[in-house]
């Protein structure tokens, strides 16, 4: 037991800077020294160099890594003018990140010697140390402040110290040694009675922001995030290892029934059958700990992956007949609040098994109370069902791009609360760290009952080239002065509405939607219809969501990530005015008819069969209604054939332009009623590259038969 | 014969504007008779429709064509409302314009009667004869003047006048019939014996100008032509059929050798023996006129084609030992200043066989003296040797684009002078018609000695899009208020040069070479170096004849066309100081070396190893002297395998722009000198659609080793 607790997370504003400055150096040092003593507890060289986990690196590349993300990043920032060491550095620059339990990594590594490491990481100690003491600062210390990388390295340091203490712990024991400073805690007992707790109804409220200075944070932290959360109950407790230890009796690893199927899929892989870090001795069971094997300690919460704790649950319901399920993320943060949880106190223990406040490794579930419930935080992160996902307002720290980004994939759950190592930015309340589901931390979980599980957000960053491209197009950045181009073709729309009627109107070929919705400003009802599913779903998402995000193509492929919400364009009161379906301009379904309005913007030269679609709009558009059309022309005989082009010809000798024949096919049904007009529109390929092009607007109205 | 002249083609400025719409009216009337009358040798319904020659259509359509002619014009420029027969306009709307020899007409048409074309023309007429006495007149007339397609129409019919009374020549005897307007002379005797005639040197000027009103001219006629021509001899007859016969007897048509290789191709297709209008009666020769046959009149002129007067001349130059040639077409208007001629009288006869003014055939050679020569102008067309090209600031009508950019082509010969039927524009001085050189109209030659030809003229369009449109990204329009991007780039660096020293500079990737004439502006000599062989052409071009002409793209098919000069964008004084070649930045020949300057414009990103280009040209490059690169750095693999990428891509965990890259490559070498700028450049791919990027330009001065 140490009598100071390990250094927090420092608060990044306040009115000294001196002193500011010696408790970034502290932080550092005690962080780079902690991580240090971490492996000590390796016992030789081997140690070093064998992988604990076949999917992953050997300890030796973390016992580099994390000096050489200090010096990427500080260079990246201009802080470092040169590299230390650039061989060290490409081979300690990238991790292997299990994204999958069957990618094998096959690759092979001239690791350098331990001393050397050593060597490189004092000169890394040094440089950084030299850098926090001149280092000019000002507070407070934000997201774009020239401190904000230093920070980013020593959190990134402290997320390596839990991640490397797992490792360990997935060492062979012949490989560690006990340590003075890793001492478990002893004190077991039999595990309490499990009971659930009401939960009533509240509301949580989330909105970490980039420009104030409070603690440091990760990008997927920041953002605005509010629900109301119904009434639920939860388990006083963490499950233990007692609790968990009647599905393993009962062959719960050997029922697939109980498995979701990607649960299902591990199990198959592994042929697991218990716990990882659960030792049959006999007919008694022992637990591995990180440096030693322990009689099982059954008030200990049990250590599994989600897949586990989801096949337990599953087991469990159907054993009680109640809903039992795992948190979501939300409803870990009303336990929180319920709880009269706050953050970690900077210069005493804290009231949890967290920090190293105390020891290296979980106590028994009933050591920590908070309020009617125990271990809101702390003893082993807690598994919830939430894949990770941006908050509303998510952008990327321009140092650090990939942080989260490659998890938006909903195939990385959250777990939420911090373990007995989890100190620094992971102890946080807004702490959210994300694996993928079958991955190992030091990790258990609650479970809750009540209401269906009804959270869905959307973590998907919209990454095909074609349609990223459209979603900036329509939602995104004006370039070179031209105004949004949907946005410009319905205000047009709309003037030249005048006092008609406008019931509804027909966004047809509406791509990712913009002016679908931008109609709807004006129109009761708008339907965005276009021949391209996928560009619907931009539009539904959209309506449905309120927001958008896509990567667009920088530069080779570096790419930026971006969101848009309908919020933001002042659209979010339309969207129930919308609606996105799939169609065939040159074959519409009998029920779209009747409109004030059709706008066919960027359409006709993209149509196998413009003259067809021309011919019969009419029939779709009230007399006195209008029809808009507007097209560059540009016309290609891998989306029309030749013998379908509306103009861009000679005809019996001359020129007929575009504009010549949509006047003989249309003027039979409709009146001009304005001279043509070019309206410019820019669509975005790389950060230096453009189409810049001139769309011909036609504005006509139905004649009355 | 006639008392009074057929109409001669108005002077198109005045000051009773009443007067010259009765002109204008009487002009057309007449021409609108004269054709008509010309039809009225036909005897009988079979005439129209049978073909003459089988590569060209019957003569209904050219019966029907001129009038819709005028109707396409005149509803082009506004001046009619509406068709007067949609059905017979699309048949009469496109001649079959004989371009090759065998080019086979397979088309089958479904002829209308010849009274409902006699109708149709009538109405034609009725409605012209109305817009001329209606439509307000001002004067001048002059190339964008309303009234400009009127005489645009009657100009085309009295072009068609000749060519069909060409036609009615050709078809057998059996469907014309002799004609109280069209009297063929019948004077005849000896052919005198030709002699040459010395024509001293001297300069022509040709300025025709399409402000100012004078006569109706096409397109081809206006620019400026200027130049000076050594002394030569020139025949002083045409060449009659008495002197062309000893070629003929001396199986001329049989001896390939006389011939070009175009003329053997024509040789074998035709098997021809003879000109194609002699006949051969038993032991004498015959002469088909326009509508019967004659004994050879030995004193007329010979119509033959290009071909055959070519080989003639190459016949006679081995028979004679002189150069024997064709004329030229500027030689052609030094004979007419040499022999004092001017245009038509406009209410007497003139002094020569043309415009309709003695009778309906050629004459003899001696009966018109021009000063020492004779037919200087009329009897028939003489050939030169020279395609038709457009003079410096050519443009096209725009009511007429394709009147002569079809035959810009190298394949169609001017001939000059005019014939006994050639009235109208067609008699003035400044008309340049030109046919492919098999064919047949009322056409004969004279013959020259002395200096060998020396005229080179372009008369090429470059229509490969790429090209086309890199000619206008370089020497054409502005878009978008962005400047021009070689020409800004070469300011760039020529003010980062300062006071160093300025020998040599080296444009790599130069394109069409804008940048290099640029830079030549302070260079003391500049290469242009690219690996397209076609794009070094277009800077060739430039610097040998001053001009580039292009066509682009405006919508689908329908294209405009472009010429562009050095002396307009005052870079003519520097065509000396530039070269350009082929190579490989990649692999270049080791004579270039030594720059004080090397650019590298939108050049890496397009390069299969940029690595083994930028390791190595400090190398080519003066210590002190300084490297440009500008690129939008647009990775593509398949110009650059992604492993030779410089940057664009994540390096060991981190983005690594192709800045970070060129600056890991160059930095040995090169000291970067100042901080990098976008510079804009717009790239034109149709009326409406560009490119629009923005390139990095990066300045860098090689070290002192």
């Amino acid at each position: 037991m140490k009598p100071m607790p390990f250094s927090r997370t420092p608060l990044l504003d306040g009115e000294n800077a001196n002193e500011k400055r010696s408790e970034i150096l502290r932080y550092f040092v005690t962080t780079f020294d902690c991580y240090e003593r971490l492996f000590e507890t390796l016992n030789s060289e081997a140690a070093y160099y064998l992988k604990p986990i076949r999917l992953r690196h050997p300890l030796i590349f973390y016992f580099g890594h994390t000096a050489t993300f200090f010096t990427n990043k500080l260079l990246l920032a201009g802080l470092f003018a040169e590299r230390i060491n650039p061989r060290l550095e490409s081979i300690f620059a990238v991790g292997v990140d299990e994204m999958s339990w069957d990618d094998l990594d096959e690759m092979h590594y001239d690791w350098p010697g331990v001393e050397e490491v050593k060597a490189y990481r004092n000169e890394l100690r040094q440089r950084v140390t030299a850098l926090i003491e001149t280092l000019p600062l000002t507070l407070p210390i934000s997201w774009g402040h020239p401190w904000w990388p230093l920070l980013m390295g020593i959190e990134h340091e402290r997320i390596h110290l839990e991640t490397s203490s797992v490792l360990i712990r997935q060492h062979a024991l012949e490989f560690v040694r006990p340590h003075e400073n890793w001492i478990p805690w002893t004190e077991t007992g039999p595990a309490p009675n499990n009971t659930l707790v009401n939960i009533p109804a509240g509301r949580i409220i989330l909105n970490k922001s980039r420009s104030t200075g409070c603690h440091y944070g990760w990008d997927n932290e920041y953002g605005h995030h509010e629900t109301d959360l119904p009434a639920f109950k939860a388990s006083r407790f963490l499950v233990s290892n007692q609790e968990f230890l009647p599905f393993v009796e009962a062959g719960g690893y050997q029922t697939a029934s109980w498995w979701e199927d990607e649960g299902q899929a591990w199990l198959g892989y592994t042929g697991n059958t218990h716990p990882p870090f659960w030792i049959k001795d006999g007919q008694n069971w022992c637990l591995r700990l990180m440096l030693q094997e322990t009689t099982m300690p059954w008030d200990w919460p049990v250590e599994v992956n989600y897949h586990e704790a989801r096949a337990w649950c599953n087991w469990k319901q159907a054993q009680t007949g109640a809903s039992v399920r795992l948190p979501t993320e939300d409803e870990w943060y009303r336990l929180y609040d319920f709880a009269g949880l706050g953050e970690l106190p900077a210069d005493t223990r804290s009231n949890a098994n967290i920090g190293l406040d105390y020891a290296a490794s979980p106590c028994p579930v009933n050591r920590f109370a908070h309020g009617d419930l125990h271990d809101v935080a702390g003893n082993v992160w807690q598994w919830t069902e939430t894949p990770i996902y941006p908050f509303e307002g998510f952008e990327v720290h321009p140092l650090y791009d990939d942080f989260t980004t490659p998890t938006f994939d909903g195939r990385h759950n959250l777990f939420k609360g911090g373990s007995w190592i989890s100190c620094g930015n992971e102890a946080l309340h807004s702490a959210r760290y994300a694996f993928r589901r079958h991955f190992f931390q030091h990790a258990g979980f609650r479970y809750v009952t009540g209401a269906a599980q009804t959270e869905i957000h959307t973590s998907n960053y919209e990454t095909d080239r074609l349609l990223s491209e459209y979603a900036e197009f329509h939602y995104g950045d004006e370039f070179f002065g031209v105004a949004n181009f949907p946005k410009t073709l319905a205000q047009i729309a709309i003037n030249a509405m005048g006092q008609r009627p406008a019931l509804t109107a027909l966004d047809l070929g509406c791509a990712a939607g913009r002016a679908t919705f931008e109609l709807a400003r004006h129109f009761q009802s708008v339907t965005g219809v276009d021949f391209s599913a996928r560009f619907i779903g931009l539009g539904t998402q959209m309506a449905e969501h309120g927001l958008l995000r896509y990567t667009l193509t920088d530069e080779g492929e570096l790419v930026s990530y971006h969101e848009r919400t309908l919020a933001a364009l002042k659209l979010d009161h339309v969207k129930d005015k919308v609606s996105f379906s799939q169609g065939d301009a040159c074959n519409l379904k009998p029920l779209w008819k009747d409109f004030d309005l059709v706008l066919a913007a960027n359409l006709i030269d993209r149509l196998y069969d413009p003259e067809k679609f021309l011919a019969g709009i009419h029939a779709r558009i009230k007399p006195g209604g209008l029809l808009m059309i507007t097209s560059p022309y540009t016309w290609l005989s891998e989306h029309t054939p030749r013998a379908a082009w509306v103009g861009g010809y000679k005809q019996d000798g001359e020129n007929r332009t575009t504009l010549d024949g949509l006047k003989v096919i249309l003027e039979r049904r409709f009146r001009l009623i304005q001279p043509p007009l070019d309206i410019p529109f820019v669509i975005r390929e790389t950060r230096r590259k453009f189409q810049h092009t001139l769309s011909e607007v036609t504005l006509w109205e139905r004649r009355h038969d």
